[in-house]
């Protein structure tokens, strides 16, 4: 991943950062660095997840998938068990992976009735064994299963930890099964199994990927000036303390758009804590410059505006045309025309004083996606180094867990009280 | 639609409104809504988009798109002209309803590889006939379907206004042909040609839809406590004003996911000028509690939550299951799973003072998605009034079309000088 900040200076952004500030906050980033780099080698909890390019067996993965030969892959998962996945596979331009990450009774009735039942894999993942909706959609997967004459335990892998509901499962039926790795919250799991067993399974280079992953961690750097991930990182975070409080993330490649939403996720529960924390926005170039640009140029100036595209691409040629208004068009490709939008959409922020940066990888192959999942998650790490919050943690999720259980009936539990009482005023 | 605020009044949220100033907002409401009013009468630019479901022309698309009997529809457009009518059909559980809406060479090919070309419609939108994005897309169709054997002026229905490129070449060629309304902006013209075109042609109830829309109008009434699109309308401004420059939207169905995307176009590029206007951030419940609810309960208060949901879906069992830790979702349903996590984050949000407020339509049917379209729309025009904004029109987004027009050699604009003078910063 390469990273162009100079639309994120003082000199050129209402929120921007000068050059001496970025000197020293480079002091900084050096001792987070440092921080990293131990809990890194140490396996500490969440920094053992920028070990995974090492510590991942693409073997072990490839054992768990060998035989099954799938015309589609159904991942049921929910949050960071589904998003890297459903991210690597797009990136990747493969078709045929699906997910069950919802409990929308329509979407997962529709779904099961599209797949090929007797040729898909199901891929169950949950860390726990005991997450509420991917559970209940494996219950109705395994019941379609059955209803389609189809032996689910022929054709599931599961994804877990050592122990818990669904570990028991995969041991009494024999399951393929892949190990989540200790240490690796969710949304940081897309190097591990969690992320490589669907891709894995469709054929794809997951070697390279970790390949991609490996030269990220190889390009941790003790300097912002010196390392990609870093200056990415120290970017959002010298702009989110001059008021950049929204972080819209902004791919110019339609497959990436999983991509944004996965980021979406890494930068909202990593770092949305303490009263701190950029939200993301996630959006899709060049299609929502028909929709989200005016707000980005007019708007308040709270945004750093992430652009990011590949510098290759497979391209596709306009046609020519006698239409004489388009025959500029003609003779053209798609490919520049996207271009072409993408370097306009960052000179029309940059000259309304909208911070943005650019962002690119070489193209999207498997080195290619590996490389940039590392890269924002280091990238990730180190805004929560320098924010002063625990990145790997995500406690006020848990609340709203144990009041839909208590409105489940899975035991006692106040918060589920709060739901009755809860203030109403109500237009009709 | 029904609102329910009580999760963003002061006493619940930190943002939040006091009753007191909820009845003072009143006042500037009843004077917006004369505004409004008089606009719609009149017909007035922008307002007439809350004409439409008295002066859309059912029959006229109906005749538009009849013989055609087509297996898919392929919309070929972008923001306002492809948002509305992907979200009528998926919000309607249409399947075969496919969009051009970006110029990404590797999507297009692909899309086009995959669609039944001799026995698809293609539907292209563009008011002014020169939108480079949807046209260069609709050569390399032309191009496609010539290549496939298909007649392409017979597979076409054309959506655009009186004069221009499209329009020539629709009469030249003897097309189908719908026509834009006059003074309907096209983030605001998805309840006329622009947003019904593919269901009508795809057999969805599109008098249905209009007749939601027609009870939106109906409900206009001159006070936010009688009128539930000003109720959210009046809301969502007053916590703008108290610091909740987000505007994060959560439908729990995923049939409602474009709905998000459409009403993040509609609040950023009508109300995010002159340096106001929430960002809007769109998200999908349950999905995203696994994503974006940590932020939003530990991160800044700067938010407003949307929820939305339909009080009545199509549901799907969840099988009894002999894993005790699981058995409490045994016998219940997906969709009661859904409801509880919606009314858990709910409380969960609330719990945390972070403002709130609940829509809810009946269900996802042709009245139910016409009703909330508009009543979203007439909200959002109450908040341009309130906020003084001209919410009809988007000066900021002209420049970046003309930087993108002059480096693509469609002549001499100034704006394109900009991005070669990029000021860069480069970290690889």
């Amino acid at each position: 991943m390469n990273v162009d900040f100079g639309n994120a200076l003082g000199s050129e952004a209402v929120t921007g950062v000068s050059e001496e500030s970025l000197e020293r906050l480079d002091d900084r980033v050096r001792r987070a660095h440092r921080r990293i780099s131990t809990g890194i080698d140490d396996r500490e909890f969440g920094y053992a997840s920028l070990a995974l390019p090492e510590d991942t067996d693409a073997e072990a993965i490839r054992e768990a998938v060998a035989g099954f030969d799938p015309d589609a892959v159904l991942t049921v998962g929910i949050g960071g068990s589904a998003l890297g996945a459903e991210t690597i596979t797009e990136a990747l331009g493969v078709e045929n992976h699906y997910s069950l990450d919802n409990v929308d009774p329509e979407r997962t009735r529709a779904l099961l009735g599209s797949l090929p039942l007797e040729s898909t894999l199901v891929n169950v993942v949950s860390r726990s064994g005991t997450t509420a909706e991917t559970l209940a959609n494996f219950l109705v997967v395994r019941e379609a299963m059955d209803e389609a004459g189809v032996e689910w335990t022929e054709r599931t892998v599961v994804t877990t930890g050592d122990s818990g509901p669904l570990r028991e499962l995969a041991d009494e039926h024999g399951l393929a099964t892949c190990s989540v790795m200790e240490g690796v919250p969710g949304r940081f799991s897309a190097l591990s199994a969690v992320g490589l067993v669907p891709a894995a399974a469709l054929g794809c280079d997951i070697e390279g990927i970790l390949r991609g992953g490996a030269a990220g961690r190889k390009s941790l750097e003790p300097s912002l000036f010196e390392c990609p991930a870093y200056a990415y990182g120290a970017i959002a975070y010298a702009l989110e303390t001059r008021g950049a409080t929204v972080n819209a993330f902004v791919p110019y490649a339609e497959r990436l758009e999983p991509l944004a939403e996965w980021f979406a996720q890494l930068w909202a529960e990593s770092l949305g804590k303490d009263g701190v924390g950029q939200t993301p926005v996630r959006a899709l170039g060049a299609t929502d410059q028909h929709s989200q640009l005016q707000l980005y140029r007019a708007g308040r100036k709270d945004k750093l505006v992430t652009l990011l595209r590949p510098s290759e691409r497979e391209d596709e040629p306009i046609p020519e045309t006698d239409i004489e208004a388009l025959s500029y068009l003609g003779g053209g490709t798609l490919g520049e025309l996207l271009d072409a939008e993408f370097e306009a959409t960052e000179a029309s922020l940059a000259a309304a004083g909208q911070a943005n940066v650019r962002l690119e990888i070489d193209r999207l192959d498997a080195e290619g996606v590996g490389r940039l999942l590392y890269d924002l998650e280091a990238a990730c790490v180190l805004v929560g180094e320098l924010s002063g919050v625990e990145a790997f943690n995500q406690p006020a999720v848990e609340w709203g867990k144990r009041a839909a259980r208590g409105l489940l009936g899975a035991g006692e539990f106040e918060e589920a009280e709060a739901v009755d009482e809860k203030t109403v005023r109500y237009v009709e």
